[in-house]
């Protein structure tokens, strides 16, 4: 059987238990312990050069922005706490939002300060049965994106790789335009999500009338499962980008706020369709219902139609094979030939009625 | 069976496939695939003469727009990308729109910026069976406006005729009351599809009492997915006109803001239907599920009924047809009098027991 | 049975073919196909005489408005087109207005401009079986108040038999004060409306204990017909309503608007009475779910006492029906005794046990 | 059977007859006919003195009001109009108030002018059986304080005890410290309806898993009545107090708004737990149903279990009941223990089954 | 069985029984009845030293207030109202927050005034079998914390300990950090709540298709209570801490606003994991009722193919039983065998039409 909330229940008890107790902007990973080692890239370009390292002495690099290029560190894994508190240390970032990054069970928001940008939201992966949902922090400065990731995410490779072969407009364009980049690159990743439940809706959709209930169940709650994570992943992100169009930050460039309102569009019509989906499902749930109460009725009907014909005939043969010595039809010459008219009237008379209710 | 959300996934695989990855902007065709040519007419007019050209050097004819007339742009059609570009860069639209011009998917809106309008609708056609969806995107200019559709619509063509033989008012008037029309012409086809809806219900109302559960069962799915088809026309437009009403635009003269508000009007009088219908069918659905009950309800009451009368009567013959040597009864001769004494009794006291519990 | 949703899809149709193509403020007249003719009375009064002419002239009546006094235009049926028109030219109201007047499908609205006021509700009247809504539209002008009903009314006649009688306040007052008094006649009819739906609601009550489910299911439809009627009078009312009290129009004195304030305050009253009698019918609905469930419950009890208990004894006096040649128990003299013990002994412990679990 | 709507349903009657018609700030009484004599006591005290006068000559009582005194005219029964008309002509209070304080059917609301303060809401008294309503009706002025009840209550005479006596602080204190002190007293009452609520549903919690089904439904229906009383008084009453609280009237001293604050908590807290009750009775129901629902699945168990063995049994007994000449088995010597064999067989078989599906 | 409504229920009578009739601001403990003594502890302490005194002279203590420490009072216990009386007087306190703190059913609020901030909210706690709520009021003045729970709490003394061994910033700090680090360590704890509540969901997931449907219904229905408690804790607090955010009080330090702006996020947090399990126990709930059908329809299938079998076969051989003179087939030689065919021939047919139907 699924497990409906079993992945939720796991985050909640980390947290209690790490956290409780402890002074506020205390730095405590929660989440699913990673044993895979936490590895940072710093991709420096400007519309002329492009270079990538991968770093091992982090303060080192962190010090290193170099003001003529725009500066992407990329942190794949967020279980190493000194990692994460050297930057905050060194870039002086809001001590909340590090604590904010190492919990991996976040809801999508937004935050600013007059030095930074800071939004954390949900990467949805479909994976071959369900929707897995990990949490990416990114922060933008004054020439400098930061973004931490739980683990090595292609979409970001995938954009790497743009801007070191120099496709796209990246290169030519400033450190918020790849902060857009980012956001766009995971954002786009939802509608593979929203395709995953309209299929999953579509096979439910298909076996609303099979016989298999056990299958119909556990896709259900399967299904359920997925809209859940999806809808944590979608509905916070709204209002989280509205706030971000509607701020007005130095660090955005006017002409570059349409690109946000367009990913804020992309939100809009994925919560839209999810409430269609959620409609959708909600009205099978229904059919379904239906379609069981219907089917109770046809198996009552085959019984009662059996029963109902057979049980009077069995009484008028069982009459006439009681052993009365007085029983004057049993020495009648047309006796058995009377019974059998009895069975014929009976079951004719009832088949009917039965036809006429419509029953068959 | 009928497939209530096929048509929408289709589309989501499609956007997710062809967008993930590409840069804001980029101009990719999402929704059905189409292979019929796609046609572009000018239609100029003023008050004194129309021309209706059908043109095949686009940039050309985009670049002739003609300042002592209004000229309508007709492209029918929006599945060959070239085409959208060449309005794009010629007209200086805004790219975002294209994008979305380009996907049929796209949910109603309206936006602004200091030289056009745009709009984004759908057209609900009602086919023999069930309402289809059609994406329109009209721009409105200084002295021109655009219309984008998928195919070929009957609609705009009679517009057109309307101008050519100088029928109706549009000759007389500029550019903002033809993209009136326009608008105002797809929303008069939302009563079709309003009505279209209400017979449906009206079929499902005649057939909640039915016994063919598989046609109550289909027209009930089939409904369904009309209903979100329409809602998802007509919900979100609601928000977009409102904001094409509140806006002051320089392109729209003030006195023919009250058209505007009047299709408002319309589409607030359409929602408000559409709830009552919703209203229609929940009800109609719980009406039903109360019919299941009830006949499952009369389905035992027979069996009840069956059983309970003869079930006793057959253990009495049963008894008396019991082989044993010393059975005094078997020897008596009203015996078998007694036995039909018993049977009229029990009968009868159960007859009168179900009558008065009013079982029929 | 009843058909829930044929009144409204009518109107539906009617405007669909009628409406779809014309340019904006065509007038067409949507709703019941009307025979009788249109009445037109000029009701001309102030504190010293009154006088009450039907008029066959109306371009004459109409520019023939008497400064000294109120003149109340009434009109009775909307569904002779010229006669609307003729109000519009000379008092030149505003062309949407007069649409809204003809489409007696419309929702009940308050409009503005710089001369009127507009407002248009549904007049509630109850027949024996059922509610019924007609459209009621008035105009207030300066120095008169135009009335347009779809047919005769016999409040509006109530009104000016006081007006004619000098009975009340009416004569002593303004337009505005008549326009008030008429929106006023219309909003008290609502409460036989409101009235009515108890009577049903409580008839129900008296009836879901029943085993009539036709009748049951006859009425709960009906209901639901007059709720759906009723809200759509009432609801829209309210938003209509409060927008005329926070408006301040110059044709309204602002000594009265106290009054429509009343009429706010009735329809408040009305809607939470609406919304009361909604929820009591939904408590009904699932007590009659409850009820249909606990009957089935009893039915099966009563088959599975009487089978339980006589299917047992039939195996055992089948049982010695047999016909083998050796059977002891069939020679013993007390066989037939130990049967009847049998039979005592399984009867008596299956009735302890339905007993002790309580089914009768 | 408790009468869920009838309550509601004479006051709205006698409202539709009676007012229909009438001009607006026409005074009739609506609700319950009284045939007790109206009391008026007049309660005059400073913190020197108290009096506490029955007047038969209202008028003059009236007009007598002491300057140097807090007058508290208490009139128990409101349905003789004309003290209300004397109170209305003499204090020049709004008419509409007056209206409203004999409709004992209306709304809690409040409602300023430039002198008075009028509060309309509803007394809850618990009976042994139900929750009534009753209206009350408070009038500050400058000086007076004015209640209209429908009849005696003792809340009322207890504050007038206190004062008589100069207990507590309303000696000391001016008429808003009285009016705040007599709403403090209605709302109070809330508690007592608010318990008796929970302790229905407490014994509702008790018989969820009882048989008895009339017992079950009686009590759901009249705890859905008391439940719809309680929010018609406490619901609007919410908004109502919000207005008192944010309108700053010079009736009342500043310093009294927290009093003022204070009820709003309570109405509040009891809104809050009002919900609370909502939904525990909703999740009560649900129990309920899946109650039935497993009764239904033990009682067909049964049935099933009964059936399943004795049929296939009595099967094989009629086989060998049979009468036909050449039937070997009728001869074996064994035959009959045969039989015996295969009765063992197969109901131990079944009854495997049955206990390996855990039906019991 | 478990009672859902008990404990609501308990301190409603009493605050009704108390309550009713006193003056406002007159101080009545409301809640369970407790025995053990009232503590009160001070804890004084600046970034050099600190005291912990338990005191007896409890005026002398308030007096007695050191401006160049921190002061905390720890009052454990609320029952004892002259001590609560004792700091309402001394310090100035609003006589109405008096009145809060005693009533151990207050829902969670925020107040201010020009000296202090009150907040009252829910301590809930974790017990084997269910979720517990205590009322804990907090009072930030300038220089002191009181805080007053219904008995000693651990979280609290917790941080007392912290306090004495210098642990954490509390010592370098403001009594605006304290008051913070109070209501930070009960937050923290609802996370217990919330994970304990997604345990029992899980509990119940694993039991949806149980046959222990007692089990289930007790485990729901402690579920349910467990949840009524935990969102009368969170939902108000939710309004509460936003209006502490949003207000402007010189006891707070605009730095650690973003404190309070920390816990309002956990607070969000709670609420939408909390809104996330009501809908997963909303879905188990439906899907728990899908498998009670599914198994009423099991239950019905073999009742109906055993029925049906067997029935028409128990006919034809009772058929044969008959004792009737003259019945030809009886002395056939093959008649017998002849039963047997039909016996095959008719439980073939209809096994071979119940496998059709996927019946097993």
């Amino acid at each position: 059987m699924m497990n409906l909330s079993k992945s939720l229940r796991i985050l909640h008890i980390r947290k209690a238990k790490k956290k409780a107790g402890l002074p506020p902007g205390s730095l405590v990973h929660i989440g699913k312990e990673r044993r895979d080692n936490v590895s940072v890239h710093v991709i420096r370009y400007n519309d002329q050069e492009s270079k990538n390292i991968e770093t091992e002495n982090i303060p080192e690099a962190i010090r290193s922005i170099d003001n003529n290029c725009i500066n992407w560190y990329m942190i794949d894994g967020v279980h190493d706490i000194s990692i994460i508190k050297h930057f905050g240390d060194i870039l002086e970032l809001e001590p909340m939002w590090l604590e904010d990054i190492l919990n991996t069970d976040h809801r999508p928001k937004v935050e600013f300060n007059n030095k930074n940008i800071f939004i954390t939201l949900k990467l949805l992966s479909v994976t071959r049965k369900e929707i897995e949902s990990e949490q990416v922090s990114l922060i933008l400065g004054d020439g400098y994106v930061l973004s931490f990731t739980e683990k090595k995410i292609s979409e970001f490779n995938y954009v790497r790789d743009k801007i070191i072969n120099n496709r796209g407009q990246i290169r030519q364009r400033k450190a918020d335009y790849l902060f857009y980049v980012l956001i766009d690159a995971i954002v786009d990743h939802y509608f593979f999500a929203d395709e995953f439940i309209s299929d999953k809706i579509e096979t439910l959709e298909e076996n609303i009338y099979s016989d298999d209930q056990d299958f119909y169940m556990n896709l259900i709650q399967s299904l359920k499962k997925d809209m859940i994570i999806t809808r944590k992943a979608i509905y916070p992100l709204r209002d989280a980008l509205d706030k971000l169009v509607n701020e007005d930050s130095f660090l955005i460039h006017k002409d570059n706020y349409k690109y946000i309102s367009d990913i804020d569009d992309h939100i809009l019509h994925l919560a839209e369709s999810f409430d269609s989906n959620r409609e959708v499902v909600a009205d099978l749930e229904n059919l379904h219902q239906s379609f069981i109460s219907n089917k109770l009725n046809e198996v009552m009907k085959i019984l009662t139609v059996m029963s109902s014909i057979f049980i009077p005939l069995t009484f008028i043969t069982s009459l006439y094979g009681m052993n009365f010595k007085f029983m004057p039809e049993l020495g009648w010459s047309y006796g058995y030939l009377m019974v059998w008219g009895y069975i014929v009237l009976i079951s004719g008379s009832l088949l009917w009625y039965f036809k006429r209710q419509k029953w068959f």
